[in-house]
């Protein structure tokens, strides 16, 4: 499982001392090759964490033999000084790494409370005792090093013929497009170069990470990398590797998105008969980000109206007198008024699934969600994140 | 004060049996001119109530005799049969108000909870009896009359030289830009034209009502009408007209923000050195709408990292490693980075003030919220509305 279920892999996480609580912070991903190619994204806040900063120049060479990864601090708006910590990360690993190894080819991503500097009299040992724990089997523990205020860590595995694609995932809040706040690693051991990694990664983000919005609050930290170590020898076709990574996209995103603070529901919004998928999802996201109509879910209130509101905010192409919205399969709303009986929607289960037909066209599109709730404004409230 | 401040108006505020509890929940605001002049804005929902539907096509003619606003029912998406409805609420309030009165003069203005039609056999005949009930002295009662989860009644007034402007308002939640969500009624007994009214009016919500951004939830209902009697028989110079039409709006909504749903905090967005006046209230709105720093603020926690992150996701101009950030004029971030000392900040009090400096330009804009909180997440819980 994790960044190691493909061949070519090690990977460790361990307990550097970064958090005052003496849990996990350190994660080391390594490539073992024999090739080396690797893709990226990263957040599209134009307020950028040093590491995400430096980690775009990385990428750009399409070449990344190792990530190092640190969770209690983010190293976002730390000014130059931030950003010479990631780079004397990057130094470090690449020098504790040995041969083979170039600063210029480690990326670096780090999560947990901005403006505050790292304290780099305990990561750069820990970088030291990273590479000694090293290990085919070390996925897992790379994955819960990497969690902040998450409840569990996060991997996924999909098997294609003949090749591989695992990762890993972190986030519980600050999730929203564009993506939604997280480090992804995600490897393969399929022979593939570094345009169509990230092509396939690029294709997989979009529907996957892009659509889920826990709060509407994007991070200036997110970053997902996908690297590939070509150790099977397999060069698979490109539709079927794609497919292997949106699928492992698709899990972790779906398991953020369980895992999202406070959360009590989680709330799959399914746009359809937009006019085009923009338009499917523009709607999706005002729904996704309704104050109001997150807290209705808490309760367990069917309140279409919330939903028609929301969309009324959109620029998407549609007729208020034709818009339909079911919950849990039943249309509450239909004609832009009211439609079937609300109390036939049960709401009990924690899945909740909303429809809004725009009746506009074919497009659709899926985004993600969850309620709104008091333990995450409690959770928000006391944590400095 | 409220809406018979001015002289040349009457009004009234009744229980009509809307409400299931019994609480008053109809107001009617009567001009008695002898001019009856009028100006409008709604909400740019683009999902709007019938009254809304309704009002806008009254305003077009610039006069409005008599104002009949109704809480416990916000008659939207309501279909074909809710206009219908209120089409008869205008007709019965011009029967009941007899001669020199027609239905294409008189303004509805609804709230309350979307998706249901209206008990018009309780408010038809409500319409009687607030007609009687009419007096000199009722903006009191009409203003209690429009409240739904509103905690207090909102009334101001504004004195100008041999002229009032007076209102009421109410909101609690749905809080957003364009409009925030509310029903105002602001009256003056200057002797002003419709063209001008309207100049004034759209000149003063601009700068108030839509720069309040409770919970980034725009509404159905929004209405604000200004509506002058000319009984003073004074006709001010316009600057001075506009003016004291600023003053009332930006009273009131300093007092919806004050009674927002569930809040602790009211926070007051400062945003200086922008570019332009557009970048300061796109930044503004952004900071307002960012849960996640809601939450921090209910917290007291200055947590500055969360004000760059909503700032880096706008399109203005600035640059990362110049933004300086102030709350409650500590200097928490300079230059992008870590400013004075967090600990230096004092967030005892209710009012709560951000300051954030894009170093880009001399515009600026104010933008009002408030923060989120349990108590918030409860009410919308557990409140259809």
């Amino acid at each position: 499982m994790s960044v190691t279920a493909a061949q070519g892999f090690q990977a460790a996480g361990i307990a550097a001392g970064i958090k005052e609580n003496g849990n996990p912070d350190l994660a080391l991903v390594v490539n073992r090759g024999p090739r080396r190619a690797a893709a990226g994204v990263f957040t599209s806040n134009r307020v950028k964490a040093a590491p995400v900063l430096w980690s775009e120049q990385v990428l750009k060479g399409g070449r990344v033999s190792a990530v190092i990864l640190n969770s209690g601090g983010a190293n976002a708006c730390t000014g130059p000084l931030g950003f010479q910590d990631t780079h004397a990360t990057a130094e470090k690993t690449a020098e504790a790494l040995g041969e083979g190894h170039s600063a210029g080819e480690i990326a670096v991503a780090s999560t947990g409370l901005i403006g505050t500097r790292l304290p780099m009299d305990a990561l750069l040992p820990g970088i030291d005792t990273a590479v000694t724990a090293l290990s085919r089997h070390g996925g897992e523990k790379a994955a819960i090093a990497i969690k902040t205020t998450d409840s569990v860590h996060k991997t996924a595995v999909a098997e294609g013929e003949g090749f591989t694609v695992g990762g890993m995932a972190k986030g519980a809040g600050m999730l929203a497009p564009g993506l939604a706040t997280m480090l992804v690693v995600l490897t393969t051991d399929a022979d593939v170069d570094a345009r169509d990694l990230d092509r396939a990664l690029r294709a997989a983000t979009r529907t996957t990470f892009d659509r889920v919005d826990s709060d509407g609050c994007m991070s200036t930290n997110d970053t997902v990398l996908l690297l590939a170590s070509g150790a099977s020898g397999v060069t698979p076709e490109s539709g079927a590797f794609a497919e292997a990574v949106r699928e492992v996209c698709a899990d972790l995103a779906r398991q953020l998105i369980g895992d999202a603070e406070g959360a009590s529901k989680d709330i799959r919004i399914e746009v359809v008969g937009a006019a085009s998928e923009d338009d499917a999802v523009e709607v999706g996201r005002s729904i996704a980000r309704n104050n109001l109509l997150k807290c209705a879910i808490h309760g367990e209130d069917p309140n279409w109206g919330r939903v028609l509101s929301a969309i009324g905010t959109t620029s998407a192409v549609f007729e208020p007198d034709r818009l339909n919205v079911a919950i849990n399969d039943v249309w509450v709303c239909k004609d832009g008024s009211v439609g079937e009986d609300r109390d036939l929607v049960d709401m009990r289960f924690r899945e909740v699934r909303i429809t809004a037909d725009l009746a506009a066209g074919d497009a659709s599109a899926v985004v993600w969600t969850n309620d709104l709730t008091a333990d995450y404004v409690h959770e928000n409230s006391a944590y400095s994140s």
